[in-house]
């Protein structure tokens, strides 16, 4: 689903070149990411209590799921808890615009474990970093 | 897809009773749809621009979009900018929940006019009315 809905964006704005480094330093896929991980818990969270429920992620919750998944050791030591928070949704929405995962994929891990989002974003992030390194 | 996506959530909610006025001044829906809302203008600016971008929707705009599209007068005459854009956020949501549009239509109909927000979302709530009063 997301190859239609994402074509334009894919073709101009050279996702396939960056490294996995680029990723998570990319502000402008954290901007998305952002939008795209706060209407993903949402969801999750909504169907989990079995009522609509908006929510925000907060950059702790993202930044704690980064550290247990291995992956905020790529990040220089000194990056702050907000930029591993940017890091980790830059990640989390070029994964579902690559196609790694797709949206009813993510909802489903997040929904798994929506009461402790620290440990559903973990094992979100590190499903991702699989994928990733096996590519 | 949102079919199987938000399966538990309209097993138990009972959204498939609302009228079109529950709809419009349900508060949990439109904390949800606030999610939907950002989420679909984030994805549809991403797409015009050609590059990831994360937007937020202000109540000023949803509550233009929905008195252009008529759909104010179905509130209280004094009902505030802010819950008239709860309004529309709440009924953009349940139309997706409702498999009345899916995430890539609602997406293609703000990607058109995605510089006219208040244009672009006002199509999207005519439209999506039109498939209500037809139902």
């Amino acid at each position: 689903m997301n190859n239609n809905l994402t074509r334009r964006l894919k073709a101009k704005s050279g996702l396939n070149s960056l490294t996995l480094d680029d990723v998570l330093m990319n502000k402008k896929l954290a901007s998305l990411g952002d939008a795209f991980v706060n209407f993903v818990y949402s969801i999750a969270l909504s169907e989990k209590l079995g009522e609509p429920v908006g929510a925000k992620i907060k950059s702790q919750i993202l930044a704690d799921a980064l550290r247990k998944s291995g992956l905020r050791r790529r990040l220089p030591s000194r990056t702050d808890r907000h930029t591993q928070g940017d890091a980790a949704e830059a990640l989390i929405v070029y994964a579902w615009l690559q196609g790694i995962l797709t949206l009813s994929e993510a909802i489903q891990i997040i929904e798994e474990k929506a009461e402790e989002p620290v440990e559903a974003f973990t094992t979100l992030l590190t499903q991702i970093e699989k994928h990733l390194a096996a590519a």
